[in-house]
């Protein structure tokens, strides 16, 4: 039996291409500094089949970001569901936001500089899942106050711990000598002698 | 005896003037997106006049980033020669780090966002200035583990507590019930509980 590869397949593998070029751009020049034209000589198709694709410059943007905190909303509610302790269960939140992180640099850096450049529906879309997964982080954190192995902290260490974690978008080096999930144990580690 | 108010003073507030405004403009729009005829216009200046005073858009962008971060190396520098135990000097650092941030919203978010925008010895001089702060943080943690109180921990932790604090930039309400120092307290007493 041959592989086919469908009109869909072919739409779809266009597309992952775009995005991925495209958060290339505008991590490199930033959102607002890249127009339509250098997008489209770089994706080496004309505006019209680019916009067959994608529709717009910001929808372009909207599917940087909401891909990447879909993926990790993804993750979270996978890790939540499964037997883990509450550190386990924070271990591999750590872990899998830290491998995406290594894994999709370009995408996070244009997520953290422009995310707020978005309007209307597509903005607060972002913004609600990005609450969403900071909400997973909070019911993560409160399992483990009520296992009675975590102390009670205020909310606000949610977003210590996540600029903790994002921040790595600007440094860490994912050819370097310290894995994503290494580095995420070490944070983690530390967090948790920090509020057993 | 009259204040006078010489050429220089009057040549500082306007630059200084000129340095706010365009950390502004920089912070809403992008570094690459914003053109040197909206820097003028905003300025209420005209080309000339504004490129008298700073040079170029290039040049606006490192006086922005270099003022922050020499600010929080004079801190640092202040801090360390007091007679601060370890705790103590690592919980000023934090205070003065988020109190800045807090302060100086706009100029961090250009700092965050377009840093790597800058060229040549700017560039150089930027980093090594961010280099600079980054091993303070690293004395400062070394002089807890030479008095007996944190344990030796890797390198990668000044990353970890700086992207803790950094990142407050993004979501920290300067109006909001908690104030930069009872939040750099509170991450740091976390972080010293996970490193005792």
């Amino acid at each position: 039996m041959q592989m086919m590869v469908t009109t869909t397949d072919r739409f779809d593998a266009n597309r992952d291409r775009i995005l991925r070029i495209s958060a290339e751009l505008f991590a490199k020049n930033g959102y607002h500094a890249t127009g339509v034209a250098a997008l489209s000589d770089a994706v080496k198709l004309g505006r019209g089949a680019l916009y067959h694709y994608i529709g717009s410059k910001e929808a372009l943007l909207y599917e940087i970001c909401k891909t990447q905190v879909d993926a990790m909303n993804t993750h979270a509610q996978g890790v939540m569901i499964a037997d883990y302790s509450a550190e386990a269960l924070l271990g591999e939140m750590a872990r899998g936001l830290l491998r995406n992180i290594a894994d999709h640099r370009n995408e996070w850096g244009v997520f953290f500089r422009d995310y707020s450049a978005l309007t209307g529906d597509r903005r607060d879309e972002v913004f609600a899942a990005r609450e969403r997964y900071e909400s997973y982080w909070r019911q993560a954190l409160d399992r483990g106050v009520k296992a009675g192995v975590l102390r009670h902290t205020p909310e606000l260490l949610v977003k210590g711990i996540l600029g903790m974690l994002n921040y790595t978008y600007l440094w860490f080096e994912p050819d370097g000598k310290v894995s994503p999930e290494e580095l995420a144990d070490f944070f983690m580690d530390i967090l948790f002698q920090g509020i057993r």
